[in-house]
């Protein structure tokens, strides 16, 4: 078994930590922004440095690949994304990255044979921080999203800029032929930090990834009258924050009988005319769930099917916005992944994925696998976030050999 | 007795109505924009014609008055406002300043005799709409607004402009020395629509108003946790909105039970972060409650700082915002109103005034008092306001009669 390089990996963290560097411990780095630009040059620089050719597609995503011992042979990749949320943490994508790079490094340096080329790639617009959707280039490389729709996506901040300015503007912007393809590439691994508290709290350095939940988001209302606050008797009221008020603690009532591993997150809440002297007329808020048993889900939905038409003297109302199913991991990079970390000792343990991730529409393209390791008190998209150095090189030398291991198996 | 004219009134409110017709029924007439300075020359033409003085102030409110039979006599006004909220309704301020317009067109047709000299006004920015806050010249006439800080007011569609140079531009900026004040006026009158349902359901076309009832504010906080929605255990959760959904339930389990008059509105709601897939950590909710007895304020109040520290794992926090006492009119005045509805057979009750007006602010500064007319299923602030042509006329006839009868008094 080969093991990363702790020393090697400190460097490389503090090294992207300053990139974006928000002056609280964390970072602010969208996609294609300068601060960006300078985590981009540090990964080409470094990988030029041990003799990996840089490549770039269409989309900006940057590949970096070592050579293998056959000229014929598909390549592995091994991919997350540099960018992160607003004022998000120094391990959310970017340790995926480091880590492809560290494995790469310590190839180079302890010359480990290999048969395949190994590439270690850059995601572009992972988070959709800026430029909305999430999992913006991987779901464009799979033909989930529309390209030309994404290169019309408009700034958050400044809705005259759109993502295709940006992306043209961009040194990054490569030929498309040069995209993560299946013709080019056997594999992907992306390792990832877990962004939860379940390895921490089992004591376990390795999170084996089987799946990406399956999950339903819908956007919940409720329908009120708007009436002055001063004048009007509580008995004519039809106050639609209050009925949501009510519908959220039913929603919490019905869906915490269902299972003890769903999850379920109302995080958005609009609110008409939102004015301290007006009932609200208006509310809407949004309940994203996931669980990785579509019977599970299927129940949630019925739970939401079954709100009372009308509450407080409200009428509400549900809408779905989206689903997705769950989506397993290719069984033999998951094995390969699990036998690295009990080969070196590692404690780990199978976990699904809430969150979503590139890697998951990868999966459908070409075998695929992640790699968790640990969020210290489960915090992320945060600058509280953190996974020690000596965590991030067990992720590293676990990605090593599974990647080994998947070079000889191919 | 003296009635006022209903064709006139349906003329003037049809007149009136354009200014700043919303296409749907009501208005938006932001003070001194261009759809205001429309209603205000209406205003000043028909008052010219029926040999009204117009003067502006200051603040740009604008009277018109008659002269009476004693040059010495301090003057008695009827004052409202000519601006609405966005999608406001015809009758919001602007019936009250017609309903004055009346008064002393039918005094001037019928040559009815009077000793003081009488006049009609226009508040400036009593909504406040555009530029905060509401009541805004009543309360620097009155002394509890600094006038400095009402002039950099700025507008919240446009934070570049001030108010204060929307008022320097404005053709109806006057002499300060042109204010109401007790030195020149004996008393003030507001006619208003009620703005609630109260008139309606007791079929009472005239209400007699007492009081601005007493109200405290408070910011109502949860604190949480902000984490993933997909990677956090419900056990692991601090959710502030849901935290904020119980705090709303048990408000209203307590204050329900405390008096059937008390008014209270949890109108605004702020979540952050906001974002479907985040767990929210802070949420800030407004909480409006009124009430005429100081008493029922106070249990309020003794509810409110009986929330629980901590609600399903999340800290709570109140903060006072703002208060003021009941203000009651002047009792002669009110007696005088009464007197005429009586007087003229039209069904009235006493009622209280839950919504704020200028009349409570110059309260303070000389007699004043309200009449209310009844809002068509209590509606206001939004297109169907409504109130008949009959119902407003009598509430002119009543205000005729009443200022009559202070003429005859001071």
């Amino acid at each position: 078994m080969y093991t990363c390089n702790t020393e090697r990996m400190i460097d490389k963290i503090a090294a992207f930590s300053k990139f974006g560097d928000a002056g609280r411990g964390g970072i602010t780095r969208f996609s294609l922004s300068p601060e960006d630009h300078l985590a981009r040059n540090e990964f080409a620089t470094r990988m030029e440095k041990i003799g990996a050719a840089i490549e770039c597609d269409d989309m900006a995503n940057i590949y970096a690949t070592l050579p293998g011992s056959d000229p014929a042979a598909k390549r592995i990749a091994m991919a997350s994304h540099s960018d992160s949320v607003q004022n998000g943490g120094n391990y959310d994508g970017i340790l995926g990255v480091i880590s492809a790079m560290e494995v790469l490094e310590t190839i180079a340096s302890e010359k480990i044979p290999h048969r395949h080329p190994l590439t270690a790639m850059i995601w572009t617009n992972e988070e959709g921080s800026l430029f909305p959707p999430a999992m913006m280039s991987s779901g464009v490389i799979t033909g989930r999203f529309d390209k030309e729709k994404m290169l019309a996506s408009k700034s958050r901040l400044d809705q005259g800029i759109t993502f295709g300015a940006v992306l043209e503007a961009s040194p990054w912007m490569g030929a498309a032929t040069n995209r993560l393809s299946a013709e080019k590439y056997e594999a992907m691994f992306e390792l990832h930090i877990e962004q939860g508290p379940i390895l921490e709290e089992a004591g376990a350095e390795i999170g084996v990834v089987t799946c990406v939940l399956g999950m339903v988001n819908y956007r919940i209302r409720t329908f009120g009258q708007a009436d002055h606050a001063g004048t009007t008797p509580m008995k004519n009221r039809k106050d639609a924050l209050f009925a949501a008020a009510k519908v959220l603690t039913y929603l919490h009532e019905k869906l915490d009988r269902l299972d003890p591993a769903l999850v379920y997150t109302t995080g958005e809440i609009k609110c008409h005319p939102c004015i301290h002297t007006v009932i609200p007329d208006e509310v809407d808020f949004s309940l994203d769930a996931r669980h990785e048993n579509p019977e599970v889900i299927q129940k949630v939905i019925e739970v939401i099917e079954g709100i009372p038409a009308e509450i407080a003297g409200c009428k509400t109302g549900h809408e779905r916005s989206w689903a997705r199913d769950t989506v397993y991991f290719d069984s033999d990079l998951v094995g390969m992944v699990k036998t690295a970390a009990d080969s070196l000792s590692i404690k780990n343990r199978y976990i699904n994925s809430g969150a979503g991730h590139d890697a998951q529409f990868v999966c459908g393209m070409m075998p695929t696998t992640m790699i968790f390791v640990p969020s210290k008190d489960g915090h992320s998209h945060c600058e509280p976030e953190y996974t020690s150095p000596e965590e991030c090189t067990a992720g590293a030398s676990v990605l090593l050999n599974a990647v080994l291991a998947a070079d000889a198996h191919y």
